[in-house]
């Protein structure tokens, strides 16, 4: 039913075409970092309150620990490393009670983007610019003096709408290499009665995490192979005035690359050129469960950053309410 | 108007006769571990959204960078350290070319409980135990096996109320040993003219950060003398059945103590007796002013933690939308 | 030729009883916390210097780095992450030239023993207590109050001995499960040519770092099966008077353990009750190759610990000079 | 006696003559990553040992703790946080009893400059260039692909001489702004009765470090004024052939800088163009006060760097031997 990510590989120039064709540099002013997120005013944010309907919360995050899908195959990520500055044994052991108060305390070092995440604008470059035409080098040791996540802060509320893809094609999970089309998009949310509207988040399932979690094993999960978004999607993103986009994988796009001449092209158009935010390793399995049980694939939907100075990336706890 | 933490100290025979009094140990059952977050259930979620009228949403998040709170005067803590894993610099050095994509990844050391954020239920003991009466020694240098901050993922969103104690007493910010009293509270309520419901999230302004924001300097902050909740409140906060308390300082309770016998003696009670998660550290100036000017001081509150496994806080960016 | 570690398992009794007999608790006075140190005087010193004869000076360090021997099966470590505060790239696109010099910084976080390491003398407990009978709770979350590493800061230097058992046995590497018993020992520095004194630093090769080296796989290295010393060399180490041990596996004893009642039992012993300072993840190659062609197995050593502050541990890069 | 920082500013175009003039580039061939360390042949290495007289050990390396030199006036650097991963309080609580061990383990964050340390040879730029003329973006943030500090794990090792500049002066510290110049250093050794020689490790004490310890405080300490080198010792540091320069000072040169046109001008030109590795807060008071005693300014010096992969710089425990 997908089109396999090898099916016509495509070359930098159609690449660039598209990139041209998609761009909203300066669409919402030079001075603008946050894309897409404009297409959230007080009407979508209304419009979310009204998806919730019986008054249920479902969260969307992997939790985060050194079991997390991070395994060495992609750049300098590693999984979270939690450690205690104080504990219940010291506590116990009276080693506190000089201070009057018997308490644990704790600290965390992670990659902001090791697990459930938003791609602040400022992580994926066009050659040599950023979102809205900022110089990349605008992101150095010191962060990213322009598209960092804290900008977005609040921001990252709205309607949430679930396009359930595996469950459409009648599949647990999408294999690795399955290019999610915009057919296909299109034909999910007609198959679930639902309508994308403008400053949506839209949430992609491919059933990739659930196949993992199945396995008990993570393999190839993030940056290996992997079912997702065909390229030509950012075509439909970008009509579709959405402000957000995320899946249950690792990196949104399908994998293996569908060129040869690049690695993750999605992402190269996607982030600087349309400047919308990505979400990525949701776990959507039980919101998938409640939206099949009841049919509604629409919801408040929410996941506010942190919001780490000059960030270009935050790990998130989305919720989706209905 | 406020009372001085001083005017009369307590005595430990007093905190235990109160935490005997407000404790909710087993009440939820003897496996429970989200405390005080019961009393949020569909209904309150549903009137958590009718709370949404004009579609705007602020945060109550303050920028966790190395210009936090954090002083060095409270515990191990330190202000968070975000470092660069990748950045635009390499990719326009043509660096990262090898590989197909231009991007900037980074990464975040930080505790827990820097900024703004939530106590988990395993953060503080009452004598040998936790919440609901877990042994302290559940929390090890592995974390908290019991009352970790990830059992609370899918809860933290209800209906809010600012208690604008500051604005109600008519001062910028109340004064360092400033004790807000259960009558107080009450007053600045009705002042409001905004009810307090169980299952409410409550956050209490005192005017303390911004004053510190406004100064330029931090100071005692973060673990020295502080306005806030005169240990009484938690008779009220028991009594209210609210589901987390919330206040623009570094620690929600009246500093100095109100007893010379411990440290922090509404902790000792409020969070391992009564089960209330608390939030910390929130960055009120926006809302307040928001709720002066439409006089509506009632909203759409959520602040999902990170799901940090076993961890005993969790830094947040909490949401108000009116 | 070596035993198997499951020659004869023994019980917690014979623990009981060596760890009794060798026990060297009080020897220096109730204050001690450098333990089996105290057998390097100016004579041990002076000693070492004399070993230099060549002018050669050899590193025994594992580099640290992301693909070190951590693979999570054991505790709580992981490989060093290092990660850029200033770099290059951000210096060639000018972004430090406001402050008048161009440079690189950068920072780590480790695991103090996930590499070529020390055991502080606080890092094994026997029962409830540690080295010299201080008690075990004085290493809290704020570090080792007794026996910290920082107390050993100016010790690390003597004479050292290379036994290099796996050569003397004629094979590349011994066998996980392989126990180098006492005879081997003295067998070993007999066929060497070179007597073990009072004070000298004993390194111990069996050849499992190379294998694991040669192989391009670490898999069990850092908490499988190994081969190592059996227990009952904790009876020549206690009677040879020696400063220190070391090895080229990650924990210097047989693995799988020798007793089916404990985990570790040399480490039971040998550090709390003889009170030596233990290194591990030693890079013996090189050393060793130049022993077996001049055939002079002794040698200046060296390895100062980092003196972090009540640490139980320090990374090191140690050196033999010839 | 000594001169002031502003006695004479200089231009950048005198800064670039001298290091045109000192410039080691290509000395030691194209592929060289050690500079002048490779002034230590076997001769040092012998010469080293023969400096062992008394059988004496001293450790020049300041603890590593959270109360350093680290006040956020420099870059982004910070103090060492130590935090542990298992402690003695789990172990007595019985919380380890399962694994059949008892232990503690521990880790660390820091920046690899934030106290006794090296500097590597990729820490500074001149220009474009880093040492022997490799292009500075090959530092990025993966780390230094060239003049990492790994590649000088075996050369720490060799003769040690004390210039006590602060004794010779007669005074316990040098003030803020005071260069020590050529003309010092000379007249310094002289009245010592100590020849420098090819090779050595020459160490530098202003007395600014025991200055701060004194006062319980370090203020400027690090990044701000100090006592220093002169920019022209950069001249006596090529001629003098010396294998590396080290102070008790933050920095080694004096501060504020004798030129209005770039920061640490000395830098500028010792690291990249002499090629020499420097050695910045070193604790001297215990190595100062026994020169004194016993008049004799040599010694073996040894101070290994953690090899890290690719960093700029290590923290080290540096060792004299008299």
């Amino acid at each position: 039913m997908t089109r396999r990510h090898d099916a016509q590989k495509f070359t930098m120039e159609h690449l660039r075409a598209v990139a041209e064709r998609v761009s909203n540099w300066g669409r919402w002013g030079p001075d603008d970092e946050i894309g897409t997120l404009n297409f959230i005013g007080p009407e979508q944010v209304l419009d979310a309150a009204r998806m919730v309907r019986k008054g249920k919360a479902i969260s969307l995050g992997l939790n985060f620990d050194r079991s997390g899908p991070q395994r060495g195959l992609w750049g300098n990520r590693f999984n979270p490393i939690h450690s205690m500055l104080a504990t219940g044994t010291d506590a116990v052991a009276g080693n506190q009670d000089a201070g009057g108060l018997r308490y644990a305390d704790d600290m965390v070092s992670m990659p902001l983007q090791c697990g459930t995440q938003w791609d602040a604008l400022g992580h994926i470059f066009f050659d040599d610019k950023m979102w809205n035409g900022y110089d990349a080098r605008l992101v150095d040791t010191n962060g990213a003096a322009k598209n960092g996540i804290e900008k977005v802060k609040h921001k990252m509320f709205g309607r949430g709408v679930l396009l359930d893809v595996a469950r459409y094609l009648g599949v647990a999970s999408l294999n690795d290499g399955d290019a999610v089309t915009c057919e296909d998009l299109d034909a999910c949310a007609k198959s679930q009665g639902v309508e994308i509207r403008r400053g949506d988040f839209v949430i992609v399932r491919t059933g990739h995490m659930e196949r993992c979690l199945a396995a008990g094993a993570w393999e190839g999960y993030a940056g290996g192979a992997a079912p997702g978004l065909a390229f030509e999607t950012a075509e439909w993103i970008h009509r579709k005035e959405i402000a957000a986009i995320c899946t249950d994988t690792w990196g949104c796009e399908v994998r293996p690359n569908e060129t040869d001449d690049c690695t993750q092209p999605w992402h190269w158009v996607v982030i600087p050129k349309i400047g919308i935010t990505m979400g990525e390793i949701f776990n959507l399995k039980e919101l998938a469960d409640d939206c099949e049980q009841d049919r509604v694939y629409e919801f408040l939907f929410t996941a506010p950053p942190l919001p780490i100075t000059h960030a270009v990336g935050s790990p998130i706890n989305p919720m989706a309410v209905k």
